[in-house]
């Protein structure tokens, strides 16, 4: 019997258990980055937003001038069954898109047939539950994330050397993650994650050069609801270190609140009140059935 | 019995055919392009500048943070038995190193154990002979290429989607190969290689912001060698229409002519007389007993 306990992958259409999921070292996914991915997660048993993320997968697909023979349905049935194989009610679940291998001697990416990973895992935390009562201590680093004008941010990608060199940076400086910033030293984004600030009634969240994460949007969908006013905007070092409260969104780990820039203190220095209140908000909207789907386990 | 006529790979302190050489999909290598690798080439059973490959890739290693239990002896002895492995007497041989697997749940590079692969397959050409005495036809991309702010382009990486996007692009505009930019439209440098090009008596090649090539340097102290004036500074995209010739290098070929930018001719539209001197001088050196050392195969 195969142990899927750590996880199930599905590689050459076969599922597989995860400490078997293997790419050719050719695969130019592996020696191009040349690939798009997207991480949806699964919590109690239910897919959140599934089919949004699907959606922005199949666009990275296409921007990438790539192409798989799945169409929605078929990912998002594989995309379950491998949740199934897994057994995992908890699960951080990745769909990945490689340009594949080239032809012996070629280096034409059209001559390559794109090929579809799937794996899914326990779920991943940016920072597990009791670090999000504290706060993250977050590091601004000296490190430009790479420009739009090199790679298209809204396609989801592995090009991540700024964020781990900033995670270095981060280490040695004290904290504990890290934002890097725009050619101009605004915040664009850290490694997995949007990032926020609150003043007053006022959420703000970087406006270019980032992902446009599901998280991202479900966090500007609640404000909006409960009242708040959502702002897409460039985010400077001064009015991030000066905001009420911060925090990041991903789907590893949904809200999460940063209490400490640089060595100082945002606001009080503890988890804010709307910080908070979104972070409820985030996990309550995980039981309605408007973003999720059960998962029929065997 | 093993077939290892398509290429010999080295995982896991093994030889492996290269049809069998695969990496976790868990790897930061691949989720994160979270490496660092080079490329040296065996030609009629001699390595080419081993020991510069070697040194480079150990200084990227050292660059990203990342450690190897392996000396340079070490790495020579592993790339000489995978080469001998493939039996092949032109050979593109690739060495690897990998962030490595996460402990499960950690998102903290720190924790990873770094790991080598190298492979060794048939000589790969950015052009092949054939095509190398007509010339190729380049396109100036109006992509930037990642800039030295996000990533240090001197640590030789896999991100490359401003290439494989360039690439596409060059393609729908009817030419061969592509050239990304800086910020302020100077060429930088192609998917795999180098550029060049040739003003009367002077050879000038970008000198920020590119990978800095073996065979670059290779080319560098030929032209001097034949009395040229070899010159690092930033090369405008009218500088390089204008010139008398043009060509780019790269371990995957050597020196290869360029002989049309974006539909219009340079030069005679031939590949000139420098590039052609540069080119069999190239070659000439594989028989440099300072460059190159001999395999000696079972």
């Amino acid at each position: 019997m195969s142990d899927f306990s750590n996880g199930a992958a599905y590689v050459d259409e076969k599922f597989v258990p995860i400490t078997e999921a293997k790419i050719s070292i050719l695969d130019w996914g592996f020696l191009h980055s040349d690939a798009t991915y997207d991480v949806a997660h699964v919590w109690q048993g239910k897919f959140f937003r599934l089919d949004d993320h699907i959606e922005r997968f199949l666009s990275g697909i296409d921007r990438l001038r790539m192409s798989i023979p799945y169409n929605r349905g078929d990912l998002r049935s594989i995309l379950v069954d491998c949740v199934k194989a897994s057994g995992l009610r908890e699960a951080y679940v990745e769909m990945i898109c490689t340009r594949g291998r080239p032809k012996p001697g070629s280096r034409d990416p059209r001559e390559c047939t794109n090929r579809l990973f799937v794996f899914a895992v326990p779920f991943v935390w940016i920072a597990n539950p009791e670090k999000q009562k504290k706060g993250l201590h977050l590091i601004i680093s000296h490190i430009q994330r790479i420009p739009p004008e090199s790679v298209d941010p809204t396609v989801k990608n592995y090009h991540w050397l700024d964020m781990v060199m900033g995670l270095f940076e981060a280490y040695d400086r004290g904290g504990e993650t890290v934002a890097v910033v725009d050619a101009q030293g605004n915040l664009v984004e850290g490694p997995g994650f949007n990032i926020f600030v609150v003043n007053g009634n006022k959420i703000t969240t970087p406006a270019h050069g980032v992902l446009e994460g599901i998280t991202r949007r479900t966090v500007i969908e609640l404000s909006t609801e409960y009242g708040y006013e959502a702002i897409q905007h460039n985010l400077s070092a001064d009015k991030a270190r000066t905001a009420d409260e911060m925090f990041v969104t991903s789907t590893a780990g949904g809200v999460i609140p940063v209490t400490k820039i640089d060595g100082g203190k945002i606001g009080s220095g503890m988890p804010g009140p709307v910080t908070q209140k979104l972070q409820e908000g985030y996990w309550m909207v995980h039981q309605d059935p408007r973003y999720t789907f059960d998962i029929e386990y065997d």
